[in-house]
């Protein structure tokens, strides 16, 4: 049996295998925060932020991506707002949210509801932050949602 | 001074007065997952779950829903499926998730997509298992999704 009759097999292969067949929307995911690689954010007035999509439209969900954001001590995410809602949960470190006009506390364990057109921004502490930050995939008026 | 002259103050007065005044969808929202009374999860097929809705319909949560579940060592939640999705994220402890007819070991940090009408269950292990789950709040023919 020579190199050219081996198939490629074990569970990354599977894997692709399986993606191959699977229709959008029906693919099954599982993928840990700490090993999905991720990108510096490179918005306009975020500093020290970097994203990995975990769950989003290229998987096929219909209706809302969950992604991971860590930030860097002292860096913050824009302040800005858009016509739709974020829902947040911090997995690590500590820092602070602006909501209506304040920068309030926020710490592990913390789930945020930001409505749509709030103005917000998340400031990490000398330790840094880990978020969840999920968004829906369409905006309002039915647009794909930046960062879905 | 008396006592009918004192107004009710502080925070969760101001809290209370706050959301008086928001309209449904605008309200602000900071809850820990440590802090919102769980309830037992009483469907069939469930043992030792607990769930606390983070965020949801009742706060205006216009695309999707966050609950925390607690599930005890050796609990489970119900062997079953349905016409919406789940995205879920392990907060703490492990288990298995049941997906494509095979349990998969799970553990903190892991994000897992269960596409609509996908059969799953969770199943907590020795040290049990907390956990995420977010729904959209409509099915895809526009009903109020259950438990968002």
């Amino acid at each position: 049996m020579t190199g050219l009759f081996v198939r490629a097999s074990g569970p990354a292969e599977r894997d692709r295998r399986r993606q191959a067949k699977a229709k959008p929307g029906c693919n099954v995911v599982i993928r840990n925060i700490d090993r999905v690689p991720e990108k510096p954010v490179e918005m306009d007035g975020a500093r020290g932020v970097r994203m990995a999509m975990m769950v989003g439209r290229a998987d096929g969900a219909p209706n809302f991506a969950l992604r991971h954001f860590r930030v860097e001590p002292g860096g913050h995410s824009p302040r800005h707002s858009h016509d739709y809602e974020h829902e947040v949960y911090i997995v690590a470190g500590s820092g602070e949210v602006l909501l209506e006009g304040a920068y309030r506390r926020i710490g592990q364990g913390d789930v945020i509801y930001v409505p749509a057109n709030s103005e917000h921004q998340f400031r990490a502490g000398d330790e840094g932050m880990r978020f969840l930050c999920l968004v829906p995939v369409t905006r309002n008026c039915g647009e794909p949602t930046p960062g879905s």
